[in-house]
């Protein structure tokens, strides 16, 4: 099978082409960056994983339509008018998006999903995640995934507090959001459910990022014979 | 409904006792210790909850056969011969056992035996878990419980390795058990999924003991109406 | 030796007076709140323990001075304009203050400054604290003296980040301060040094709040014989 | 300046020599392993670095003490007599021996020192540590060094408890060792001093097992110029 990566010269770009490199499975893989230098691109790509930046999405699902070629997209940070767009192409081609395809996270969301559904009302719900010091955005992608099923499980949207500085008293019902940088961490996410009695607290973390390469790799091998429409990992991972 | 504590004199009976002494769905509430003293019982107890010693349990069971009262059973320590006395048991009257009546703790146990099953091979796993200087058996019962999640999930019983010493390679599957003890710890327990790449972890965290007796005293009330046959937490908190 | 709590009906008021009257040391114990009414006011008074607001400290200052009792001051929150007058008031009584008076806290105050000292360029500094969810302020004032000990160490002032959202780059230098609330957490304060290759990582947990009370009234006994000035728990815990 | 590498093949020894071959400090560097092929041998070493095994301690110091080369020892699992070797060597050539050569667990080993001599009797102290699942022997070296450290602190040597399963009440003063196994941990270390009221915990986390490499070149580079002696990596780190 032959393989398009999108953003390859990005730390996550080159950890795919590293590991795909080792398998058999993949016959040619190539990488684009930036603008699609047309010229690069063969007529016969079989998946395409994009790393890129959400600038990079009209490219990215303009290819993969015109093409007719399965997409996965572990970029983060989109709009919601984007993830419409997402939406809307995958009407046309198989497209999978996750924020994080480590099997251990998306063990993770099932598991803060099923427990604030459980314990809702009576916990206050606080999120954490680390990451490196070079990060840009805060929140991580994941820990917006997290809260998001944590929000599935509660069955409502909730006020976001990300940090607290001055007067700040909780709000019933609120999540705290807190993103720690520093060093090299790789990635660390922690959901806790406390109330007056006890704490049920659920942590991930990610030691090596090949960990999300990996993960890229296996849902591109799962979508490529796969029909039209919008998947997640909890399809690849038979969650 | 009339109330019976069995163990009434230690931590977990008095804690019980107070508790119960604050709702008014309970009218009368009697206690005993060691030996019964027959005197002390009238005849009409609704409920039985058992917090002593797993050297009490012929007397325990024996006058809740007799009288037909229903059973919550909190003391831990037992042999698999007494496990096996409480099974026939609950053949007469509706019985309830459980190491950790806390509601955190039994959605624990769910999930590190959902976890298990689908993680399997794919991990290495060792529970932690720490409590007072005071406590004289180790593991505690519900890191056991803990491990017999796990273990249902993994499908299989596996060797259990209590602390590390010396030369001790870690053999492939086993599972590591550690008990911590220092000062008054309430009750602290954490599940670790450990692989190269990623460690996912479920904690559990007892603030207050009363979470312990509150638990008790739910599943009091749920077993009261019950038909004879033995039941778990995750019957009254419908897990 | 007669003993006057400031705050006497809040939580830490209380919880001091509980203790006070465990130990034959105190003969008299009294408490005031919001205003002063002088005519419960005794004129002998050994020492002054406040734990109320920060608006009864001209009160509470003009009461100590004019009386010439010893005071300890656990009340948090203060402005700058504040810090100065108690400043000033030590220079006629003795005065110590304190955010946590705590031993193991104030170790903790120890280790970080002098870990700030020996890493300083080379790591990023994050402080998480967390306390229960009527707290009303964040961060906390020991996560406060926590960021202050560590610039001691560091040897410079440094900018601080509540917690963050969006695009926010961390800037080299720059401490992270997270607040975590939820359920009835009675203080948890941890600070991390974090670089390329190694975190070091000093935690404070406080289980039970008679900690604070405990330290608050070894302070008063050790102020009581004392010069006027400003004092610390490091001279009560000889650090 | 020129360098040997004892243990070339192992781990630690291509990580060594990974990080001299970017470093123009370093001229010449040559590895051995197992038994020494003295062909290999130039005569100009100006420093000795061995990860190798216990069992080739006779031939490494022989080397040393015969050609005059400082040493630096950072394999782990010595017994007493050669513990005692090494000491007796150190009278002739510099040696500097440490189970841990990264600046974060040397400042660790000062704070756990500091801490246990403070609180003493006031605590129980438990020690964590976890590495990954093909480490041979437990605890770790560095666990044990923690433990030495501590024991330096209480002015004592104390009851080592590993793990705890059955009846086994927590001695007073014992300080228990927990060895958690498991992935590819590089290497998590915790000291906790615990009480009725109150935990300080105290925690290492290596990322990258360079951090010790990159430890062991510092030192290096640090006892070319010394005089005979048995060095540590305080000296080296000024701490």
């Amino acid at each position: 099978m032959n393989l398009l990566i999108y953003g390859i010269s990005g730390h996550m770009g080159r950890l795919i082409e590293e590991l795909a490199n080792k398998d058999s499975f993949w016959k040619e893989i190539n990488g684009i960056d930036e603008k699609i230098s047309k010229d690069l691109l063969s007529d016969n790509y079989d998946v395409v994983v994009d790393f890129s930046h959400p600038s990079a999405l009209d490219d990215v699902l303009k290819l993969c339509v015109e093409k007719r070629i399965p997409l996965i997209i572990g970029t983060t940070g989109f709009s919601k008018d984007q993830l419409e767009q997402i939406r809307v192409a995958s009407s046309e081609v198989p497209i999978l998006q996750s924020t994080n395809m480590s099997l251990g996270m998306n063990i993770l969301f099932a598991l803060v999903e099923q427990t604030a559904s459980i314990l809702n009302e009576k916990v206050d719900i606080e999120v954490i995640e680390a990451h490196h010091n070079r990060k840009k955005d805060s929140p991580s992608g994941s820990a917006t995934s997290i809260v998001q099923s944590i929000e599935r499980g509660l069955g409502e949207v909730r006020k976001h507090q990300h940090g607290r500085a001055g007067e700040c008293l909780r709000e019933k019902g609120e999540i705290g959001i807190h993103a720690i940088r520093g060093g090299n961490i790789v990635g660390y996410h922690e959901a806790n459910f406390i109330n007056e009695l006890e704490t049920l607290k659920i942590v991930h973390e990610a030691h090596n990022r090949s960990v999300f390469a990996q993960g890229a790799l296996e849902a591109a091998k799962f979508i490529i014979d796969k029909e039209q429409g919008l998947y997640t990992m909890k399809d690849v991972l038979k969650l």
